[in-house]
């Protein structure tokens, strides 16, 4: 029997498949609302259930939050991770839905067919891509190719404050000799993608202080040093003229990129103007001397999220306030260190601050970036099984974003993560209306039972 | 009969005097809220019955908000016009007040006794100062020394919406031969003052676009131009390390102190360590090369006195905002043209806006300074007569704020303005628990006399 087989016992149950889907997404699995505590349990129930139901030893694991689902198979080949989230965003605003999140409905769009509702893309379509797979692949050959083990959490969309602990305490089991996370995209909607480097993420939010109570400006305006003057200098000064962040040892352990990685690159054609122009934007930004794809992929960046001081209203208010505050984040890649970067940055400010002043720090974790190697020969038998199933070959890109549970693996388990996904940038993923393309659905699932034959052999 | 008899008459009379301001101050007048719109009307009749019962012909005038007081009086001397305003701050928070802002009282203090109540200085204790100083005069002498206009306004504690156009209808009968003013205060509370030069005012208000949305920094971070790093260099860049405001043409019409006001300065001993580290603060923030009464006084500021843009709410988003917008405002000395400085700061922030970025001005009308001619001897005069009644020597000093009447009164009806008055630093104008000294009251009516008499002379 070939492959061959489990793609046609796929495409033959495609309708039996799509309808196991949208029964997963009737259900309300928000982890971030208390009120849907009930409906997380219940979907990590329909897992348990969806996964013995293909044989695989699969249980709810309890944990201060919602439960984790854990599943375990043997079979002949490597020993691989699976890892999904069965939890959804919030749907709010309601009222920008065309229809009942949690009601999906299949849909004739210009586009192609899109299965439409909260979650059908992020992450429950995506997920079951992979089990959808497996059942095939199951239906065909009565066992897995590979052994494996399958890993689900239910706090993804609200911070997954229980995944850290739930690894160490796990290690053992859930240590295996790859993992395979389907929470990603294709690039530009067409060429199927293997990420193998993402961004971390080191964030600053700070107050300073100057003046013990606001001032009226025309009787200290000019005597008083003004904290939003402070700030805007200290914001100013992190950029260099053509874009480079200016704190000390920030671009140590920035990696080039390699020969091969780069004409990968070159070769997905990024239209970077129209990505640009489609939000109302000219010039790319960043460090003059670097590809547009190098500045959202592989380089680190400054950014800040949010400015507040002073008189904010209508009209106007001759304050000289006493505070100004900001929030800050570096994008950070290769082995940046982001305490290492957090100290930097802290001894400039303070270095700017006038004598007198004061600042506050409103301090959270940083994750540095991962890096994926793709000298494992994993990586390349899986980008030539999905160059198989898409009509363009596969390329490794980058992320921009942070997906820490990558970073985890490695740090934690050991092991290297592939994330393959099929997700769009039009799926809108977080927003009203999100859905899922049925092209991703079917090929995803066909991309999996392909990549698992070329990881078994 | 000297001035003595007038300065004795004032003495005897003062418990009769403070009994008048306080039922002026017992009539709630807040100009800003429409409930007060009687109690204001209430206030002007009190002032047209107080000033014709010292002989002065006065009348209530109508104008779209809040009734002017207008009298005149004849007399052998030069025409003066004494301006004050009977309109008050609204008194909000109430709960910081210890007693009704409206129910005044004679307080015993460590510093000695002092009327509180809302208006006790800003401006009823002050202009009443005046009145009765007339009221002593014409007691002792059956006539007033000056021939004399009085003109009370009850919008300024909102902006004066009727004061311009009341004076340019009413030009021939308010222009004298110089303007008094008692609205201000003594230095440091203790040196009797006449400010002759009040920094005028430009603020600029206005919103940066770049991004036609708000963006995911990961997906974004790096490649899409940030509106609030615009910002924060173009504002960096207003002034230079030295504290020098670095827009083109901007010192043009900023004069030097002459000899005599810089050697008056010099021996006020400002203890400018003490004014600042009174609000927390340490080193004088202006331009290096000045003294600190020229930062407060004499040369030009830029003060940013709002800003903001992005996620300023608890926690973290990473967003890449599509605004940011600021607050800002110049503090204007001699002869600069605010239009020409709004020109010089639009060219060189839009000059700084990247390619495809926009602005949103929301504009108010700049003023420029007021700098009064001590050229004419009644300066002198007046000084000399304030010397005589306070401990030390009077002086001329500047306000780092902005009076608009005494620019008006320039520019409407070409005279200038003598500001004169004796409130204190701690008199909390504006504030919970307004007071005025007793002191203040009773030598600021016996200053009067004795300018009057300077002036008559």
């Amino acid at each position: 029997m070939s492959i061959e087989d489990v793609l046609s016992c796929i495409d033959a149950n495609l309708p039996a498949a799509t309808k196991r889907l949208m029964d997963f997404l009737r259900i309300p699995s928000i982890s971030t609302d208390p009120a849907f505590k009930s409906d997380c349990d219940r979907a990590a129930d329909w897992l348990v259930d969806d996964l013995q139901d293909i044989g695989i030893a699969a249980q709810k694991r309890p944990t201060p939050g919602h439960p984790m689902v854990v599943g375990h198979i043997d079979g002949p080949g490597p020993h691989l991770l699976f890892y999904g989230h069965y939890d959804v965003q919030p749907v709010d605003p309601l009222e920008l839905w065309d229809r009942d999140p949690f009601d999906p409905e299949i849909q004739d769009t210009p586009k192609g067919q899109v299965i439409r509702g909260r979650g059908a893309s992020d992450d429950k379509g995506q997920l079951m891509t992979f089990i959808e797979a497996c059942r095939a692949w199951k239906s065909v050959h009565d066992k897995l190719p590979c052994k494996m083990t399958f890993f689900f959490e239910g706090e993804e969309e609200s911070g997954s404050p229980s995944l850290v602990p739930f690894m160490r305490e796990n290690a053992a089991e859930l240590t295996c000799d790859i993992a395979l996370i389907c929470d990603t995209g294709l690039f530009e909607s067409a060429v199927p993608a293997i990420t193998t480097q993402l961004r971390g993420l080191l964030s600053e939010d700070f107050t300073i202080t100057g003046p013990s109570r606001d001032l009226h400006s025309g009787m200290y305006g000019g005597i008083a040093m003004n904290p939003i003057r402070v700030l805007t200098r200290i914001l100013a000064g992190l950029q260099d003229d053509t874009g480079a962040v200016t704190l000390p040892g920030f671009y140590d352990g920035v990696p080039e990129l390699s020969d091969e990685i780069r004409s990968q690159w070159q070769r997905l054609n990024f239209d970077h103007a129209k990505y640009l122009s489609d939000v109302g934007l000219k010039a790319p930004a960043g460090e003059q001397d670097r590809t547009p794809l190098e500045m959202i992929w592989s380089r680190p960046t400054c950014d800040i999220n949010g400015i507040w001081g002073g008189y904010t209203g209508d009209g106007f208010k001759t304050v000289l306030p006493s505070q100004a505050s900001a929030k800050l984040s570096f994008r950070l890649v290769g082995t940046q260190d982001p305490e290492a970067i957090r100290t930097a940055f802290r001894s400039y400010l303070e270095d700017n601050l006038p004598d007198g002043f004061t600042v506050d720090y409103r301090t959270e974790e940083g994750a540095a970036a991962a890096q994926m190697s793709i000298a494992d020969p994993a990586f390349e038998k899986a980008r030539q099984a999905l160059s198989d199933e898409w009509p363009r070959p596969a390329a490794y890109i980058g992320c921009g974003g942070s997906i820490p549970i990558a970073g985890y693996f490695k740090d934690i388990l050991g092991m290297d993560a592939m994330l393959i996904g099929f997700g769009r940038d039009d799926d809108q993923i977080h927003s009203p209306n999100e859905k899922y393309d049925m092209e991703s659905f079917h090929k995803g699932t066909r991309s999996w039972a392909r990549i698992l034959d070329a990881l078994a052999g």
